[in-house]
């Protein structure tokens, strides 16, 4: 009898697309989009916990309130005050301060002379609108005060300019598509800036083994199309695409929706050309996929933030391009459902399998209060969680069967309490916009604070309901993320900034993590954010190593400095 | 017509068992088994390159003969004058001559009781039988004079070890299954072994994220047999499974036959512990998906064969066991239609494709010549090429469905000749047995000098080519390998070790290589035996960069010298 209760449920919100269609409409604004391409992986707008950058840079200090504290101070003190300025800056949450390192240069005339007959008039930019845009983060978090933005058009150029940067003790900030949320791709002071756009050319593509080798500028969604039409993926896929370089990327060890499928990018980035703070340039740039011959140095580079060398050129594997893709959105009544869900998918679906999101209720009533044409497509029956599945594969007919079969399998034994699967494209892209719709409902919603942990699955629900035992009613509390990776972005939200809400958070977020032998980091990166929080994560002689690495390829520390390490590391 | 034609074969070769049981006899010698799990992979001593370690090590001077040279003379010569002595010693192939670093001390009594003291007396191993076993490597070709082997059985053995020998100089030479293929597990002259085996024990096991902790002495056939207790496999499989250690799999970042469908370790591995030089122990032992928080140093580890420091605990990810293993052996025309097979295999394939394997005509009549009890499973017409196509995917019916299918329209459009879809698992192990007998049959038809080659897909087998014409008839030469991931080896069989032959393969085979921008160690390593040749393949300033690593984490140089770096970069 229960089977066939769960038969009739799954069959209801698998085939019966006339039901299906009563509880959604997918003529609703925001929730229709094709890739220009024609083909679509079922996405649009994937915001991750990014929002693309829109090129409209007013400052809001509402935005910054809170998060830019300079001693003891808020930003906004400061600012009112006017005792903001460039000698000595703190940023991110609780205690985080930062002084110039005293033994940097500053910018002269004969600089500038010397970077314009290197790179020639046009790429020496000091125009001061130009400035205040790179200078600053897309959330507004962060601002720097460079005098000089640099754009290179080839490893030589880059060469020549750190090799004259570290000669002058010139401190740099390398910069991409300036997409990051922990402060890592602007300034903290003055660093001369490079950003990478001008160097985005493709250099080649093996169409037998699927190997991409390119310039570092190379926006991630431009390589999307070309690869599409050459019928490859890039192995990752992020919200920021539109805007985020390759090079970045790389550098920043970049997440994102397909990692549950296809790895990390220490799997997946086969070389890597880059230049270290000398200007000498390491070659790494291979194309194999197999290279046992000394030391991998390339992983030194990748996740390092741009502190240990600029990348100036990626080789990466990609896989072919598979065109049967199938979304579905689950509800389940507890979070151990939505673990026992995530085995059963692993075992069932397998090797097509491409994502395992999850969100709890509170993030839903968030996304579906805030944000325009996002509609719930099941029954506004109370659920406690809600799981995203996608499977893609090389056969429609077939990837369909098998999860509908998987969906019946886990109705009937009781793991989701009910579900609706997407019937065309178009349905699909507005099930991924109620996930990746949380991020931009939470900006909306007032203050926010945000987390990007790594923890043990089973543990990592665990740290939403403590704190929200801790907070009470004075902030909701929204999990969501990457299940299927373990990675949990808790966020609180809160109608203003407020240090007590913030007390009560850090450090507190941070040991919990800690103490599960989580990571304080999944995939956001420390920056400057979270440089001084590394040893929640990693051990001291860890760090220690870590400092003896950047100390020796880059003894001046003039690449990226105040990030990734602890200021104390860093500035000894 | 043609369709008719190429459809009524493939139902020849994929239906019609009693046709294809004619050609083939599953009950023959060799090519039955079944693990003792009850499940299987549908492989049979999978010897990849290697083979299994026996324990029998009787000195054969024909089989180092022609690689053991020291001073000119080769190593018969030697010992027949008892010239050879632990002061100066060459291996490897044309020129590579290493003297013992003077730096290092000479082990004496108090080293002996010290060690006694932090062991016990069962684990100092000083007997002349046992030294004897792991002074020798499992081919033969490489013999050290270590008069003592150390057991440690926890990490903090292992520290105080390192911290000893590394005040008093003692060079070390960690070894775990001693199964590799260049030397590198295996003193050179009287390092003191740090044998892995007594740390073998599973720490843990997380059932919902795939992660296995282990000690690096964990042999990975144990590893297997523990995983496909809880439904799951490790992501790697080599033949020499029933010897070989984590530890050591994870220093040498060894490939293998899963390659192709999970990727190398550098992405598969979360975590490491190692112990450093000087006795520090680095604790890297992450035990999640995503961890951005600062550099990743585990991948400084992977690949350095225990040159940087002893690895001595993993934290691996291991995918979920797929029941579904089809295996097909089928004949090409030529090397073109193999690439093209390759690329079709990817995109028709996609995600259940779990092996892409080639041999040339020369590979399988030397199997066939040389081995008991394997039969060619086609009918004896000349074809130039075999692939053995492997998938593993989730359902049965399904997924044959979809290999008849390609093959079927691999057939039609002329990319196969001929072929033969296996019936079940022992005609599964015995298609992987003819790939996998190659490295057998070589070793039985003489000399043989081995080549580990990555190159780009299209450019491989113009190598083998090219040595044909440059050894005419003094040499057969063979190609295969795993074409699906770049990987060559190149072997060349002559009746027994000639000095003009070998001038004749080298450095040309190098040469060729790193013109191709190819790796001249794909998977193998460097070791002692390519220690010098590591500039074929990469740039000296990269090499540089290495060396400089290595003098950081290993100032004295103890750890595995004579190893991985050339000779004249660690002397210095």
């Amino acid at each position: 009898m229960e089977r066939v209760r769960a038969s009739n449920r799954l069959l209801r919100y698998s085939c019966n697309k006339s039901l299906f269609d009563r509880r959604y409409n997918p003529s609703s604004q925001n929730s229709i989009h094709n890739s220009p391409s024609g083909y679509s992986h079922g996405f649009v707008n994937k915001c991750g916990d990014f929002h693309l950058y829109n090129g409209n840079h007013k400052w809001s200090v509402q935005t910054c309130f809170g998060f830019l504290r300079y001693r003891g101070e808020t930003f906004r003190d400061s600012v009112e005050k006017g005792s903001l300025d460039s000698r000595c800056r703190g940023f991110g949450s609780l205690a985080a301060k930062v002084e110039r390192n005293p033994s940097f240069s500053t910018l002269n005339a004969d600089d500038i002379s010397y970077f314009k007959g290197v790179l020639g008039e046009k790429t020496v930019v000091q125009e001061e609108e130009r400035l205040a845009i790179a200078n600053t983060d897309w959330m507004h978090k962060y601002k720097g005060s460079s005098k000089l933005l640099l754009q290179p058009q080839s490893t030589e150029e880059v060469s020549q300019i750190l090799k004259y940067c570290n000669s002058r003790c010139l401190a740099v900030v390398p910069q991409g598509g300036n997409t990051g949320l922990v402060g890592g791709s602007v300034p903290v002071f003055d660093e001369v800036i490079i950003n990478m756009s001008l160097m985005n050319n493709i250099i080649s593509f093996d169409q037998v083994s699927g190997i991409l080798v390119c310039e570092a500028g190379c926006i991630l969604e431009n390589l999307m199309t070309f690869l599409d039409n050459q019928g490859f993926i890039m192995p990752l896929d992020l919200g920021a695409k539109g805007s985020c370089q390759i090079g970045g990327n790389v550098s920043t060890n970049a997440g994102g929706l397909r990692l549950v499928r296809y790895g990390s990018l220490h799997g997946n980035v086969l070389g890597i050309e880059a230049v270290l703070a000398d200007g000498n340039v390491i070659d790494m740039l291979g194309t194999l996929r197999k290279d046992n011959t000394g030391y991998d140095l390339k992983h030194l580079f990748i996740g390092s933030e741009g502190s240990l060398g600029i990348v100036t050129k990626v080789s990466i594997l990609t896989p072919p391009k598979l065109f049967s893709v199938n979304v579905a959105f689950l509800a389940c009544q507890d979070y151990f459902s939505c673990q026992k869900l995530l085995v059963e998918a692993k075992r069932k679906l397998g090797e097509i399998l491409s994502a395992f999101e999850f969100l709890d209720s509170q993030s839903l009533d968030l996304v579906l209060n805030h944000l325009d044409g996002i509609r719930n497509p099941l029954p506004p029956t109370m659920h406690n969680f809600y799981v995203l599945i996608e499977t893609t594969g090389s056969d429609e007919t077939y990837d369909r069967q098998k999860l509908e079969a998987f969906l019946l399998h886990a109705m009937e034994a009781g793991l989701v309490s009910d579900g609706a699967l997407a019937q065309d494209i178009n349905q699909a892209s507005s099930f991924w916009r109620i996930r990746e719709g949380v991020p931009e409902a939470l900006m909306k919603a007032g203050a926010v604070y945000k987390y990007d942990l790594s923890l043990p699955v089973e543990k990592m629900y665990d740290l939403v309901e403590e704190m929200r035992k801790r907070l009470s009613d004075s902030a909701n509390i929204i999990g969501y993320g990457h299940l299927g990776d373990g990675n949990l972005h808790l966020n609180i939200s809160a109608p203003q900034y407020d240090d007590r809400i913030l007390m009560q958070i850090e450090p507190f977020v941070y040991e919990w993590t800690s103490k599960h032998r989580g990571s304080i980091s999944a995939e956001h990166g420390l920056g400057l954010m979270k440089a001084n929080e590394i040893f929640y994560s990693k051990p001291t002689d860890t760090v220690t190593l870590m400092a003896s690495i950047k100390k020796m390829l880059d003894p001046k520390g003039i690449l990226n400095p105040y990030k990734v390490l602890p200021h104390s590391f860093s500035s000894s």
